[in-house]
C-alpha cells in the first residue's frame, strides 16, 4: 500500500517536471498527411500556421489549386484572405507566377499580406509547379454576440 | 415596415456569422507592391513580418539594399534590428553573401537573430542576388512616460 | 549643477523617445553563431523560433544531425517537439529526404507540424544536404506547482 502511494507521488512529481503539452487545433486535408508526417494547419493561440500546399500542371490552374486549399483551410477556422498576414510561395518558374498573378490576386481581394516569392529547383513532387504556405492570424477580440 | 426590420436582424446576424476582420497596421514603400500583391510590412498585434526585401548588383551593395529597406520598414514603426527575432536570406550566390557578412552584420551590431540562409535559383527579378525577409517583434510593455 | 541636471534629464527624455529594448532569451551551439552573426535560438514571449540546423553526408544521418540539433534546442528550453508547430526544410535532394522520412518521423512520434519542403540549389557549406528551421510554441498556462 505505501509503495503504490510512493509510486503514485513519484509519477505526479514526474509530470509536474515533464514539459508541459501544448494546446493545438489541427486540421487534416486527407490521410497522406500523416503518412509523410505533417499537418495542413495548425493553430496555437491567436496564430494559425498552414503547410506548403501544392498545385501542379499550368500555373494558373497550379495557383487555383494551391489558394484554393489555403481558402478551404481558412474557412475550416473561421477565417478568410484577410486574415492572412503573411505568405511564402516557392515556385519552379518564377515568370510563370508572375504571369499568373491575377489568378492569385481575386483570392486577396485588395487587401494583401507581406510576401516572399522564390524559384527553387524542385517541390515534394515533380510535377508540383508551386507551393504556398502562409501564416493567418485570428482577430484577438471576438464579435460581440448577437441576443 | 416589418420586412425591412426583418432583413435588418438578418443582415445584422449575417455580419456576426461571418468572419471578424483583423487588426492590421500595413507599411509600404511603394506603390508597385498594391500591382504585385504584397505590402512591405504588415503588423498584427506585437508581431511584425516583413516582406523579402531584394538587392541587385555586387553582393556587398545587394546586402546594404535589402537591410537598408529593412531599417526604413523597421524605423516607420519605430523599430531598430535589436526587435529582429528571425531572418530569412535567399541568395543565388551563397558564398557570395558570406563574403559580405561584414556588411550584413553592422546593421545588427551584435545582438544577432535566429537565422536561415539558402541559395535559390531565381529571385522576383533576374537581377536580384539577394532577399531578406525579417520577423521582428515589438517589446511588450511600452517604456513608462517621461513627465 | 544646473548643467549636470540638465544633462541628466535630456539623457531620460532620449531614451524615452528611443526604440525600447526587447526581451530576448537567445541560445547558442557555439562561439561560430556569434561569428557569423545569428543564434541558434530566440525565445520571444511565447514563441520559439530555432534557426536552420543543418546535416551533411547520407541523408539519414543528416536528418539526425539536424533534428538532434533541434531537440537538444528545444530540451534547453524544456521543450520537446509536441511544441513545434511549423517546420521548413530546405534540401539539395527531396527525394533522399522523403526516403530518409522514417528517421525524421520518430522525432515527431505521432504529433506532427505544420510543414514545407523544397528543394533548393546550395545551403550554407557545400557538403550540407538538410537544413531544417521549426517554431515551437511555450504552453501559455504553467503546470500547476505540486505541493
Amino acid at each position: 500500500m505505501n509503495k503504490l502511494l510512493v509510486t503514485f507521488v513519484s509519477l505526479l512529481l514526474l509530470a509536474g517536471l515533464q514539459a508541459q503539452e501544448l494546446r493545438k487545433e489541427k486540421y487534416q486535408l486527407g490521410p497522406w498527411e500523416d503518412e509523410i508526417g505533417y499537418a495542413q494547419a495548425v493553430r496555437v493561440g491567436n496564430t494559425l500556421y498552414i503547410s506548403g500546399s501544392v498545385g501542379d500542371g499550368a500555373m494558373p490552374q497550379a495557383v487555383d489549386q494551391a489558394f484554393g486549399a489555403i481558402q478551404k483551410t481558412l474557412a475550416h477556422y473561421g477565417l478568410d484572405f484577410r486574415h492572412v498576414v503573411k505568405e511564402n510561395a516557392f515556385t519552379t518558374d518564377i515568370e510563370a507566377l508572375k504571369a499568373a498573378n491575377e489568378v492569385r490576386k481575386k483570392y486577396y481581394g485588395a487587401d494583401f499580406p507581406a510576401a516572399t516569392w522564390v524559384q527553387i529547383a524542385r517541390l515534394f513532387s515533380p510535377q508540383h509547379v508551386l507551393e504556398v504556405e502562409v501564416i493567418a492570424v485570428f482577430p484577438e477580440n471576438p464579435a460581440p454576440e448577437t441576443k
